[in-house]
């Protein structure tokens, strides 16, 4: 095997009646990806919906993360919201919580901790939201791994704190010469060619590198590489990452096998 | 010892800037008591007070169950609610899970479920939401027992079940001549004596017998005896119960040590 | 004009993120039916959707009603809620003037009430639910029209109460010999043959008539026929009712123009 | 009279099982206040808690304020949320409406706006959200005044888009010489003597003048006073400040009568 890597993906983002993504998204991705970042019922997710998405999950042998966000359903989790260190710590923890018995339930577990949305975006700078997040996943076990940002403040506290990080890269998400995102509703902040998707994931994780806005190259190490599921062709999209890397000779496998 | 009661008691049922009781209630009423019945957060309770009362348990001896409810704020899980066995059965597993990690985070860990309000009722007879909420704690962990009333249905699947059961008996509510509560909203439907209530107590502890409605004996096994926290006078009228069995010699100790 | 029929539709049926239905359906209905019945809130319908509905609504001529239901996002309002008269009634008000802001803000107003899932089929029969939802319309405005089953309690005591009402039939659902719907789940109980559909709802508004499950015909009085919009070819269906009423002669109107 | 001045207060901030504040304090302060900010059920308030405080109101002809916020239950509205404008603008169209409906049920009326808690706060600076407010009172009554901190964004565009403006002063909140206030957490944020409280307000009135923090006087005009209802003792604070008023021939009552 020339490298390896792992597959990340946002499931289980329905509630209650309504579901997102097209129609058997979940499912396909489930064959896809090798970690399911599982909604715990703050930003999206209902306890059905969390069964049902770890039991498919642990029948792939895909391994389940929390993908814990702000109380806000209305909101989906994208709207940054200024909530106290304790009620978020607390509330971390009872996501988590919540989930792990889920999972135990479909006779898995939680693997790791990815939180979502707007929380994932302010805990690259914001010192007291990501200390709340790390000591929540600390107090849970100490051995969870949390997935985030290269360079953010929460991968940095979680090192200090001894919990495992991982850090990843977006699949279809264009990069700028400093290694950060390009913002969404720039011009090449989402890419949509499945081909060129694919190569730069192939790069990324046989190099460290991806190639920049400007065309210059940008070292980027991950640990995971996150594919979208709510777009159109997400699934199109991941498969043709999932085949490259394969093809390229790259070992897909979760990261983490607690 | 001449027998032996656990005490259980209704805590942490506020949610954000709203609190129950009156102030100091609950924490003193976990001097008194040996078992919390802890809202899980659909009927009530917030993670941070979750975990504050988790804590406060801990810091007693007081084992900490988990008080689990229809999904229902507005109404307190006052009100039934017909919710599907699959939804219900994972809403349970929730709801234990996001306490089990609080509790956990606090030292601790849930030693037992008890349903709250109209569910709790509800599955006096209600098979398929009995039978869901049986599945959803086998589900967990089979040796979790359960908390409910004498003779339901909900007891009888957790036996068939092969979960341990603890049938509870309630130190200010009257029973009538076959066993069941005077309802409320009744004359007699709750008792306000704190001399009496202690001493109905204590005959139920020593001889497994409660006086009815109409001035009967009736037999009553108990396991654990419920104190209100809600009502005014309730830490006073439970000090006055644990008083006087302690003074009667009876060993007042929670009932599962996990 | 061979006669006169309303066709109402359930709308606005998303929640934040989520959308129900197939995409563009919603639009393509408003240019179909001639009366939405828009989410509240409550079982679904965030303030943003129910205020672009009521555009949409008003920019066709389609008249605006309130769809109120249980609280029960989690739901969808289709669960039966036990609650109390007086907290039905406060949560009817709120939920009619919630949207009568929002439809009033796109240039319209809310010209009826419709009760939606569990709610409109326990005040078929629950005289205490339905008393609270006719005393609700009436203290907003006793001239708003309240859509129902015929033969219901909910239509019975609004009539007592001087209140206009419509009964209404479906355009998909199966019909028993006594008048009532096939229950869901039997066979007949939902048609799919658009051709089949269209005609019954002909002829039921020009015979006032239908064919029974058993072959037999039932006489069914409706002021409305409500087509539903989350069946897979919902939009195809409507428009097949409204092009065969139209060419039968029939005047397809709203029922009320407060 | 020597002046006249408006005495506001939030009340009805409740919700379900849960209320706010000594018992009976609600009622207390609606026969000393002259307008109730009533809870419209984002941050607090459930349907039948803005009912019973509207008819209590409408008995004491105290005039009906919408205390709008942002839809947190959890955080009671005391956290920024980072809500796009559109939500924000149809959040608060649906709140003044759900509230105009059961204000008129029980014989009354919405007389004004005043957002609650963190919207408050960050209207004072936060254009796009201050903006969003506007448009969603213009948009139900361009005739309703709106209650804010004086030299606010939001009072500056109110003023603007043509909405009457009403500014307000905090009875038991310090100044600083710039005129605003100590922040909560420093010395002399919170004053807690009634006669010193009443005495500034009456200043206040008389004078246009508090003294500030380090005792220089800061020129202030209100049209409407603040006392708050949720502090220990608030209900004689606020008698307090009602007496000294008339006594200094002060007329108590209400900015709008619409």
């Amino acid at each position: 095997m020339r490298g390896r890597i792992d597959l990340n993906c946002d499931l289980g983002e329905g509630f209650g009646a309504w579901s997102l993504g097209e129609p058997g998204a979940d499912t396909a991705l489930l064959d896809v990806v090798t970690s399911a970042n599982v909604a715990c019922g703050f930003h999206a997710g209902d306890p059905v919906l969390m069964g049902a998405t770890c039991e498919a999950a642990v029948a792939r042998g895909v391994q389940v993360g929390a993908h814990v966000a702000y109380r806000d359903l209305a909101g989906f989790g994208r709207r940054f919201l200024d909530v106290p260190a304790d009620v978020l710590r607390a509330e971390v923890v009872y996501q988590i919580g919540a989930l792990e018995a889920l999972a135990r339930a479909a006779g898995g577990r939680v693997s790791y901790v990815k939180p979502h949305g707007a929380l994932y975006n302010a805990i690259v700078h914001h010192e007291e939201q990501a200390q709340a997040v790390v000591d929540a996943i600390a107090a849970v076990d100490a051995t969870l791994p949390v997935v985030g940002l290269p360079g953010s403040v929460v991968l940095r506290l979680a090192e200090e704190r001894g919990l495992p990080t991982v850090a990843e890269a977006f699949a279809d998400r264009g990069y700028r010469a400093d290694g950060t995102l390009v913002p969404r509703g720039l011009p090449g902040a989402v890419l949509t060619d499945p081909d060129e998707v694919a190569r730069r994931v192939v790069r990324l994780v046989l190099e460290g590198v991806v190639t920049a806005d400007g065309g210059t190259d940008v070292r980027l190490a991950a640990g995971s590489v996150c594919v979208h599921s709510d777009t159109p062709g997400a699934v199109d999209l991941a498969r043709g990452v999932r085949s490259a890397l394969t093809a390229a000779g790259v070992d897909v496998t979760a990261f983490a096998a607690r």
